[in-house]
């Protein structure tokens, strides 16, 4: 095969250890955490160490036309980093490095850098960077731009884009740009730096973020209240979203909740139909009015048992409970992981509307969901060896994401199309809307060398 | 002329009314705020009733190869709605309508709303939407959106890009594509969405925006400082956001208060060198804390006189006086608007380089600024029938836009490149950005028909 007789030159451009064929270590950066069998082996993965070696490993790609599939930490939940057949792998795990910048209030990082290493960064100059997905201290700050991550505070603080104010970014012909920088207004040319957010590597390989951060975090109050139905909680979001911001406010069903309960007991009530964890990081006085404010609107609701504490740590275990609910769920069976969105007055229609998908298909689909988001998480459970449970569970994947566009939502709301959700995109968008993102990638990627078969 | 002949066809195709010829009625929609002597005159002005208009209007302007300059109210200050010769100007102030959804806690709005009636359909529902331009009660929404305006309070609250939801936007080739909807997080595809904010008119005609809001904003607390220089201002601002997030943090420089005092007595400090507003809107004690820590952050600077009030009507006077100083300073002859930023801790540096250049030039040079932001307007003030003077000024204004790039900065914080600052672009973003935007544009608009001469 002559692409791997090419491939010499780039082992040989490059320093050692940068370029792996090894079958054995590239086992390890095959997969996201969809896991999709169908997944393929890369030529060779590059594990580049600044931004010059990405321009290389790209520029001999576009030459000789092999795909590059950019990759972070692989914690995607849409196949968007899986490896293809005969493509580079373009790992950033090396790149790592974090420095904040306190006067400018700014972090710049490599794509690499965890979440959570930002986060401590910031930390030591008594800063906050605030975007936390669930993943946080094991995804890459880079697949968090490129898939415009959100998490359980950006209900109050919004998510990454929002932060996002300059990057450097590897174009397909393997040229490097700076987008943007350390200023916090500038609207200089064409929006460019937000169009690369949320690109899931279909449009560059981003080499360096440059994040504004903003004074550390209040410490919150956490209020806990379980409802007799999934819709009732629904509806309690609605209540409270019209009254307040909270800075967390997340659902379990029933389902999550003893899925949490087996994996790792922590006392949450399994007869509820639904918990929603709320938060308020307010200062002073607002913060117990928020509260009070929370319990109320559920107690209206219908709330059986509310419960809240000023206790930062006894919040922090409730917060940890929704945070391991899709390992604990894990556990279970193979998944299908949704991530359907909805405007929030039809929250609890979406929420009927799985249950009833889960009934008709007769799968089990528990439900996390970033309640006060309108975003959820439904998560279709399988028996991997089973063929006909596998079955059953596409068809109720594919169901959620039509009903959600049914209800003018979304298939996605923050972990991205990629591979898996790609063939509803054109249900949401429609003909001329895909036309469009057509139009850019071809103007960016004429040659379809980026993360080909992701999203478009 | 056969444009004006197939010019029949437009007007035979449209309501009556909806094209102006008439050279009295197009003369109102010939200039923006920047009133530059260069502007054209158009081919006619068309005014549509709805999108579908828009989309006639579009089509035969691209059957044609018209150029078509979309149009707000305006209000702007970088020449991006000037009108040029032999084109459409497409105005959208007969599009004004705006709805507000409470439970989705979102406005939809027609494209030549204003900001306030934005703002004003939102109060009636308690909620709020933030951003300020200081033109807020003159300007469109379309136009805020094509220009990803700010203003007063985005230092604490964000941009214009930060609520945009959705946006209709009517193509160079007259289709018409719905991007985003009222969902708060959505990442299905591109970031199309962003891709418009802020593109100017130079990607499509913005027809129906769809914004976030948010509960009603707390009553703030003012503060006014007098410095006996700008730098101590600035290095004051510098020390604010080091520490707490204020709602508005706003400069004036002696210049400019004294042309606001001149225009409208308000008995501000004449003899300052520089005024600093700052207000906080936090809840409960917070707000009287974080006043005080304003009080004595502008102390240690050296402010020499420091006032705060907890009554909104004595703190709103101060804000009034800020949002007059460019028509205040505009009595004092032909003006040249600058917008230029520079990262946080270099906004003493860039206010010492702009005084440094109005004696260079000896031209005066008033400054007025979204300081907490590093966003600041310097403007150039000249004489109209004195050709040398109009010369000074405008190498004064080009000096003014290289300081700030020279700085890391940037020559345009929140007005948009439009035909004003054009020539500047290229020397901020590098060829190879220049080209990125170029590639866009080629793809979005290749026939070049939307606002041909503005930003690229
Ligand atoms: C337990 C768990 C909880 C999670 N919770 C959340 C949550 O709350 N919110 C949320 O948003 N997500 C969540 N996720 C999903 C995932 O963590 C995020 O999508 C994250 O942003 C992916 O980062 P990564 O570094 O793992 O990227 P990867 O999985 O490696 O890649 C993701 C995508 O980004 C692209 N990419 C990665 N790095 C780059 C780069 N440097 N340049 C260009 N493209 C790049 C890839 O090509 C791919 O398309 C969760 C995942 C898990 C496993
Ligand atoms: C006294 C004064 C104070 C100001 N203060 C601020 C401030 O604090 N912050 C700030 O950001 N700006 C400020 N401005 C500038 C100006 O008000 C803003 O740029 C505003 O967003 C322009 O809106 P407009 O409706 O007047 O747009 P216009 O001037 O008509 O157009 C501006 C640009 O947007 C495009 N455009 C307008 N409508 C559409 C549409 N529907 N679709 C596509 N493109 C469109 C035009 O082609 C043009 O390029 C101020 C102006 C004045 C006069």
């Amino acid at each position: 095969m002559d692409r791997l007789g090419d491939l010499h030159d780039l082992v040989a451009a490059l320093p050692d250890g940068v370029v792996l064929t090894d079958p054995d270590r590239i086992e390890g950066y095959r997969h996201d955490y969809t896991r999709d069998p169908t997944t393929g082996t890369p030529l060779a993965v590059v594990r580049p160490e600044d931004a010059a070696q990405v321009q290389v490993a790209v520029r001999w790609a576009a030459a000789h036309r092999v795909p590059v599939v950019p990759r972070g930490a692989g914690t995607g939940l849409s196949g968007g980093s899986s490896a293809l057949d005969g493509a580079l792998t373009l790992s950033l795990d090396r790149m790592r490095a974090v420095e904040v910048d306190p006067d400018c209030q700014v972090a710049v990082a490599e794509p690499g850098a965890f979440n959570a290493e930002v986060k401590a960064a910031a930390a030591e100059h008594g800063l906050w960077y605030p975007p936390d997905p669930s993943s946080f201290e094991i995804c890459s700050i880079g697949g968090n731009v490129a898939t415009n991550a959100g998490g359980l505070c950006c209900v109050k603080y919004g998510v990454t884009t929002d932060y996002v104010l300059g990057l450097d970014v590897v174009l397909a012909d393997g040229s490097l740009v700076t987008l943007g920088g350390p200023r916090i207004k500038d609207v200089a040319g064409l929006s460019l730096l937000k169009l690369f957010v949320g690109s899931e590597g279909t449009l560059g390989v981003i080499t360096r973020v440059i994040l504004r951060l903003v004074p550390g975090q209040g410490r919150p109050s956490t209020m806990v209240a379980s409802f007799p139905t999934v819709e009732a909680a629904a509806r309690a979001v609605v209540g409270v979203r019209r009254r307040l911001r909270p800075s967390m406010m997340e659902l379990m069903d029933r389902a999550s909740i003893n899925a949490v309960e087996d994996h790792r007991p922590m006392g949450l009530d399994r007869d509820a139909g639904a918990l929603l964890l709320a938060q308020s990081d307010a200062p002073g006085d607002v913060r117990d009015a928020e509260i009070a404010t929370l319990r109320t609107v559920c107690e209206q609701e219908g709330a059986a048992d509310v419960f809240s504490t000023d206790d930062p740590d006894e919040g922090e275990m409730f917060v940890q409970a929704r945070r391991i609910a899709i390992p604990a769920i894990e556990t279970r069976g193979a998944l299908l992981l949704e991530d359907v969105g909805a405007p929030i007055p039809l929250l609890p229609d979406l929420l009927r509307a799985i249950a009833a998908i889960a009934a008709e298909h007769e799968v089990e689909i528990p439900v996390i969901a970033h309640a006060g988001d309108g975003n959820t998480h439904p998560i279709v459970v399988y028996d991997p060896t089973d063929a006909a449970s596998e079955k059953r569970a596409r068809l109720a994947f594919d169901a959620v994401m039509q009903a959600a566009i049914a209800l003018g939502g979304t298939i996605t709301g923050e972990h991205g199309v990629g591979r898996a959700k790609k063939a509803a995109l054109p249900d949401q968008l429609g003909p001329e809307v895909m036309a469009l993102n057509r139009r850019v990638k071809d103007a960016l990627d004429p040659d379809g060398i980026l993360n080909p078969g992701a999203v478009l």
